[in-house]
């Protein structure tokens, strides 16, 4: 892309997908719509997502009639949604724009960026562009979602460019935490912008491919308009370790472990982190059963598509595990946050069904606490020591790197791509405005520094940055089958529920004289014990039954009053005997 | 108590009970009682919360017919209890004791040592000795329940000694984030045991007094049977660091702030750093005002007992502070952990209502999250930065120092102790651990430590450490007025219906043929927008109409067989067509 004698306006390494329309249908007018340099046009970048939180990325860019998306992920919700499975972004935008939508570009593929994606496709269904492992991961979620058939799907490799309409883009090869991570360089009339993916910079990567920094560089002298640059570690001072640090701690520990089973929970989209752990116990002569189904499905994947590179007969089936010695043994597993139902939780809690832990374990949890679940590692953590098992955890050894730039490389990619505009993304509030202050450090003017919020759009020019009206954004609610029939009244409920339980006040009411027929009946969920507070539920009805009398009028029959007065009384009484406010539900039968 | 002399059986410091037969009822037989030399003699250790559990810390003491309790707190639930208020410890066991119950010790006045008193001094009302502080906050507490005038409280100082029947305890002053923090010095003819309590070592603590390492090393010479310590920061290397050095940091930034206005958030409890707080804010020129209620109670029981030195016309109630400009105040506010209703995140989300934060504000978190809370404060970090403020938050600057020992200092005191059997208290399993592994390394056999869990008893003599049949213990959930009253199966009800909400199918039912009267209905709170799934919700009422139809038998009327089949048949239905699991509940009426 750098060079635009290489760069065909129709140029694609979409094989499969080069007749279609949606990135072809338009020929460039002119070659110098490819030459940044017009001071009038102008380029629209929405945030639908990653802006301001962690989780379900999504970028808008919009040329003239051309738009495209990058990223379209998921967030994991947190305790605030009960029953909620997932979060993904609200599509509104999208749909209402579905014409002009020439494609869709994936960096990696972590769930916060690829989650979302089916989802998506069921409602726009445009080409996905993404590198050979993304594609890989894409078309197991989508096949989950027997949409897999319908897709577009458009493999594509570092440094191959993409034209969609009037836009076109180059992937430039980063480093992260998942192998086949790509940055984007998005050129158009109105100048070229740099959108980085999450990234890091790791000079001794474990696939040898360190992040292509000479490409950022390149294009950076030819004048970049914008710079988005992931900001999750931007708080971190320094540089961000490398992968194979941590394959010298596994070496040094797997020698610790001695003649124990070695159990090592981590990721399970780290390839490389994997690679490593195989490798190790390949030197070491130990067999390695995987046991988690995301993790069984990654290295399958990795290993098919030739991202995992497998030690001969190294692998069993962890039904087999019983033939070897502990000392022959390493188990990877999922679960390395701590969550409920992962299987290093069941492992420890004793209530795995292929798997019992042993004092004879050795234990390496291969990851750091993502904020939130620092208690639910400790959990694990504990039961697996209540159960003699050494553990190795945390800052303990240098078992887990992180996947971001910290702030040192942060500047090292500012200093080399040397943007007008830099927008931080990918971070929450805290870590835009670190992200900030690291690019004014280095000469950036704060009027040409955007720091936005899921929702905003700016428009860029040569010479300007200017925020216009937010487009439609949000959250959306997955809960099972249901896509956004989850809201804010439910979850309401939900969490009244949670807190104090409900009682059902539950009467049949003659339909022409409006007298009781039956009841008033109390019946409670999650409020108190019922048969301790007997006498509580006893004045409950009594003031339910008082109410009736007190309300009864022949000529009216107006229930909904009765029901209000019901809940308003009886919600007064409960609170002042027990201090608790549970949903009053009154519900009347006529006969 | 070192010195025989100096310790008649029959001595107390509590003068205004004096004269109450608990602690003086029975005189010891011999002075020798008192030396610990005997080798035949036990004494017994229960562990009734606090044990391998961070909170609700409660320790029962037994020799012969005498007991005594060290500590009663409460912990605050986590996730997995919704609409639970507090933990406390279960009291079967003190309760099915009592008559021998002579007293409780309280080491300092945070929650998890002194929450779960006023619960339990209404089952068994003993005295209660601590040192001033502490027993001003319990009287707050006490105070609250209506139970103050009936307690027992008795006032001592460190170096004071109370005789509770054959047991005689000498309190020893130590280091700690709050003041009047005291160790013990158990004495009983079994020998010494020293609980030290929650504690660190500060060499330049605020008030000036340091821990009494000296009484420490004292008793230690003498020859102690067992240490139980503080095991909070096991996990960490090196010393923790003065409560000064705090002071230092505030000192920089109130001249970083400039002329901003001054919001910190620290721990309600912590005098120390309130008086640190108050100090600068003097010398600064600045008035301070203070907002939350536990700060406000702090405050004036810190001052009038003489633990906070108020510097003159300092204080002003927050009404005022519209009366001054920003450079002249520092607003001290409870909330550092990100606690959804306190006074910070209020202020924060623009929801205080007597303070409104403007980019004009500096504000310091005087405070690091305890595991859990790390995304709370990051949620209110984040806001404020969003509104333009200065954020001094974590690890930015030494603007908080833990009140636990660390590694250098659990050991420091382990040497001058010089116990013959060690058993870390005070953490979860993983800092029990490890504090067994500091101990080991300076020498204790690793057979003359014990790792205990809640519930636990050990039988001690001067040659044995022997673990017991276990006594009754537990958890018991306040919510509201009720104590106890919520146990597993409403806990549990309340997390289905957060997870899924409930389905109500009610009916009226002919008593006498069986036949439908009316109904069935079905009603759902929680579950999905009804307004949008009116075909569910009809296909729901359907099939609970059809259940009737097939189950209807007029001999019997056996509604419960038919409400198990509605159950399940409805369960089945709502998962498939919604891959959720709503709670179920048929209520029918005779009429």
């Amino acid at each position: 892309m750098a060079n635009n004698k290489k760069m065909p306006p129709k140029a694609s390494s979409g094989k499969r997908n080069s007749k279609r329309r949606y990135y072809t249908y338009r020929k460039a007018s002119k070659k110098s719509d490819y030459v940044p340099s017009k001071p009038k046009e102008k380029v629209k970048i929405s945030f639908l997502g990653g802006m301001n939180e962690i989780g379900k990325n999504m970028t808008l860019y919009e040329y003239g009639d051309d738009m495209f998306i990058v990223d379209c992920g998921l967030a994991f919700p947190n305790s605030d949604l009960p029953g909620v499975d997932l979060v993904i972004p609200d599509f509104t935008h999208v749909v209402n724009n579905q014409e002009k939508i020439r494609g869709i570009i994936i960096t990696h593929g972590h769930e916060d960026h690829i989650g979302g994606l089916a989802y998506l496709l069921k409602k726009v269904n445009v080409p996905v562009y993404a590198t050979k492992l993304t594609i890989g991961l894409i078309k197991g979620k989508l096949e989950e979602h027997g949409i897999l058939n319908s897709a577009k799907l458009v493999e594509i490799k570092p440094r191959d460019n993409i034209t969609l309409g009037h836009f076109n883009i180059e992937l430039i090869h980063v480093n992260h935490s998942i192998p086949d991570s790509v940055g984007l360089s998005i050129r158009c009339p109105a100048g070229i912008i740099i959108q980085t993916g999450d990234f890091k910079i790791d000079t001794t990567p474990v696939d040898g491919e360190m992040i292509d920094l000479p490409r950022f560089a390149e294009v950076g002298k030819k004048g970049v308009l914008a710079l988005l640059s992931d900001s999750t570690n931007a708080e971190r001072p320094g540089t961000t370790m490398s992968e194979s640090m941590v394959g010298e701690s596994f070496e040094m520990l797997f020698r610790k472990a001695k003649k124990k089973r070695i159990i090592v929970a981590t990721f399970a989209s780290n390839i490389h982190r994997i690679q490593q752990i195989m490798d190790v116990a390949d030197s070491r002569g130990r067999k390695v059963a995987v046991v988690g189904r995301s993790l069984e499905n990654l290295v399958s994947v990795g290993a098919e598509l030739g991202y995992l590179n497998v030690p001969e007969n190294i692998l069993i089936p962890i039904e087999r595990i019983k033939n070897y010695t502990d000392d022959k043994l390493v188990i990877i597993t999922t679960g390395s946050q701590g969550e409920p139902m992962s299987a290093l939780t069941k492992i420890a809690l004793g209530e795995h069904r292929k798997v019992s832990i042993t004092p004879n374990d050795y234990v390496i949890i291969s990851a750091t606490p993502i904020p939130g679940n620092e208690k639910m590692v400790g959990n694990v953590v504990n039961a697996l020591i209540k159960k003699g098992v050494d553990v190795i955890y945390e800052n303990m050894y240098d078992v887990h790197v992180s996947g971001h730039a910290c702030q040192q490389d942060l500047k090292l990619m500012i200093g080399l791509v040397k943007p007008k505009f830099f927008i931080p993304v990918h971070g929450e509030q805290k870590h835009l405005v670190k992200h900030a202050s690291l690019a004014e450090s280095m000469g950036i003017d704060s009027d040409n520094i955007f720091i936005g919020d899921i929702g905003n759009s700016i428009e860029l020019t040569q010479d300007s940055l200017k925020k216009v009206d937010n487009v439609p954004s949000g959250e959306v609610y997955v809960d099972g089958y249901g896509v956004g029939d989850v809201g804010n009244i439910v979850l309401n409920d939900r969490k009244h529920l949670s807190r104090d339980g409900i009682i059902i006040v539950v009467a049949a009411i003659d339909a022409e004289d409006g007298y009781i027929v039956s009841g008033p009946d109390i019946v409670s969920r999650g409020f108190v014990f019922v048969k301790e507070n007997e006498e509580l539920m006893k004045s409950a009805q009594e003031l339910a039954e008082r109410v009736f009398e007190n309300t009864y009028d022949k000529k009216h029959h107006d229930w909904n009053s009765v029901k209000t007065k019901i809940r308003d009384e009886l919600s007064h009484l409960m609170y002042e005997k027990t201090k608790r406010s549970p949903m009053i539900l009154p519900i009347f039968m006529e006969v």
